[in-house]
């Protein structure tokens, strides 16, 4: 009768928001593991270590790739992420859920080699949206902004890959929708043994 | 672009509180519409010809099953239930959600008839409360009440055609899960194309 738990995979283009949702998620949902991703890209201001990410250097990041302790990594830009597999696996196992907040390189392959991953794809409500946003949040150079631009129209492709798109229109529906996602896997028959 | 509806599914054993987890839900819910059931049950006090029930005769049940105008019919101890077939394909066709609540025998025809639907089964959170709950209700003889318990056994065993299991033990809770299957399966990406 042990469950094992799910794993949930939140995706989407730079900028969407997903981490805004993610921190309106967490405290209200029980059961539910975030895995902190490892990256080399240097902290921003306000950042710390083992909440935002892991921050190590490139030969730390050297050293996970080739003792296989990711369970995927990618390049966004000049810097590198990945997901630690260690926690992802045992915190399935342990019967709790785990939720992943992951680029749409990470997330296309986490799906390879966790086929049963729910993934739920962020969406903005529109293009200029996100282009508004990433201007608001002034983190970003026009170039970036630009170069995001143009990534996520062919990120947009890749939903066809994902089980779930959430509409960034109003963060709370945003949130309640993620949320809803979630409550309802949880409720879902396994059906693996019939099929 | 023009969506059609998603037909959702509640059943689940006699006396499980179905009725209750609607009667909390509807008011809620945008776009999702009800779908009223057929009957040869004599109207309960309270209840009124169009809004629990369409309550008809046993000649105008017969000539609607001649008519093909049921999308399913089941006899229920004495009496006998179906689903119109024309409100519930009208409406998914204009676009909205249409909601049945009936029971196991029905969901299982209705599964044949429409395979996409989205089939919720209602659980007692154990057996023993089932009982409770129809003593409590103070509608059902003792017979009655031994009669449906033998057939929730059996019916339990039916769960495996479902979708989604809901246990009903606290009831503000099963009100939300069924609400976030709905909001979860809204989000749902269609996926009948590529597969």
């Amino acid at each position: 009768m042990s469950r094992k738990g799910k794993l949930f995979i939140i995706s989407g283009p730079s900028g969407v928001g997903k981490g805004t949702i993610m921190k309106a998620l967490l405290p209200i949902m029980d059961g539910l593991k975030l895995s902190i991703s490892t990256t080399t890209r240097p902290a921003r201001r306000g950042e710390v270590d083992g909440r935002e990410y892991y921050f190590v250097n490139d030969e730390e990041f050297d050293r996970l790739i080739a003792e296989e302790r990711l369970l995927e990594w990618a390049r966004v830009y000049s810097n590198r992420y990945g997901t630690p597999r260690d926690f992802v696996l045992d915190t399935l196992e342990n019967g709790l859920d785990v939720i992943l907040e992951i680029d749409i390189q990470g997330a296309l392959k986490v799906k390879q080699k966790m086929p049963d991953g729910i993934f739920i794809f962020i969406s903005p409500p529109r293009m200029e949206d996100l282009v508004t946003r990433l201007h608001g949040r002034g983190k970003d150079s026009e170039l970036s902004i630009q170069t995001r631009y143009e990534a996520c129209r062919s990120e947009m492709d890749h939903m066809k890959y994902y089980d779930y798109v959430v509409i960034n229109d109003i963060i709370e529906d945003a949130v309640d929708r993620v949320r809803s996602i979630i409550v309802a896997e949880r409720c879902r028959i396994d059906k693996t043994i019939e099929e």
